[in-house]
């Protein structure tokens, strides 16, 4: 009775703009995980937890500065209203204060039965409520949004993928960028020939030990080039094996 | 006559799925700009640019492997259309394998008047294409979407926010991370105590200086705490200073 109730990914988002989601996650590849029930969604308006008749959820910062912060008492009200009874979910909070997301945490979120997930907007949201209720702060980026919507778009459209039966085939995905911890390869396709420029012989030789070194190849090249970083991790692990 | 298409920060998106915009961008803070028109979007759909009566896009990898890569000569076809007389704007791919975003970055499209983004589906899109038509790799982050489409409209939220009169007060904004190269310090707000929780006393004792120097002593232990990285990077350039 419960079976499809639990093997489905299922995620609460509490924002100020509900009328946000599903978006473009009711599209493509996502939309139609969803309309299969392989994932679902609700959303929380934070301000139906509101304590006055103003309908505030924010206030100013204590100590001063620009903007508005929102209230603790309203977020962990909203946080309340949608905890299942033993809800292991995890409990996120868009922030560019958080650890940064890698594909890693990706596979893991996929893997944690779906999550709860805090969107902030203004300022930032009261530190007492992100500490006291175990909210997990998770950056999408260097960058900053004017809300967390699109960053907990972006992180659920990353873990849907993952989920079983989402993608084609099962091999689609192993030789993506970050999976092996290095920058994928570049692709071609037909035509052989385009604007003058021809597809690397090697990938037209039909011999697939030399296809796959040259990838590696190329994967290893372009990712020393344009992230040091992701390399020198891994030259680590590899020393490691 | 132009004045007011020329201040207007203008967007092409090349996509299969152009439904998806303005998608969230069409709400809250980017929304009511839009309606302002302080920015402006079109989008265009790939597809139309087939050449063949199936109107297909795509192709199999050359060389093998699983999923499908976009052709060059569609997605050329596709950007000539939107390419504007002395059209300047940068032409972004959203790609896992691009140069990561940071908010320096959107600070550069912010003043380059707009940009030309292409969003990719499937295994990628051809090479030579990317080569040829200088499109500039951007990466949202180390993990992987279904599509370049969130990804798009991330990148185009964090630019919109910087617009002129988008933001309510021009200093809400500076104090944010990244923008210091640091994270930022924790906000409070009203309630003074919650669920047995104070604000720290220092935040209500009207001394700003003091203030200000406990932001900061927070942003820098936040910073070496949760980004290593970042917090070298700020030491490095305190030093040139």
């Amino acid at each position: 009775m419960t079976g499809e109730t639990k093997s489905c990914w299922n995620v609460d988002v509490l924002t100020l703009y509900p009328e946000m989601f599903p978006g473009s996650l009711g599209q493509a590849l996502a939309g139609k995980a969803l309309a299969k029930g392989l994932w679902s969604l609700q959303t929380t308006q934070i301000r139906d937890f509101a304590l006055d008749k103003h309908r505030s959820v924010d206030d100013t910062p204590s100590g001063g500065g620009p903007g508005m912060v929102l209230r603790a008492d309203v977020v962990a009200s909203a946080l309340e209203s949608v905890i299942k009874k033993n809800d292991a979910r995890p409990r996120l909070y868009m922030s560019p204060r958080g650890k940064p997301l890698t594909q890693q945490k990706v596979h893991e979120l996929k893997n944690a039965g779906g999550a709860i997930i805090l969107c902030g907007r203004f300022e930032g949201v009261d530190q007492r409520v992100i500490d006291a209720s175990d909210f997990e702060e998770v950056s999408v980026g260097d960058y900053i949004l004017s809300g967390g919507e699109l960053a907990a778009m972006m992180l659920m459209d990353a873990a849907i993928r993952l989920l079983p039966g989402v993608m084609g085939k099962k091999s689609s995905g192993e030789d993506e960028s970050f999976e092996s911890g290095l920058l994928e390869y570049p692709h071609y396709t037909r035509p052989s020939e385009w604007n003058g420029l021809t597809i690397p012989e090697i990938l037209t030789s039909g011999h697939h030990q030399k296809i796959k070194d040259w990838r590696l190849e190329q994967s290893l090249s372009l990712t020393k080039q344009r992230r040091p970083d992701l390399f020198e991790n891994y030259q680590l692990q590899s020393t490691r094996k």
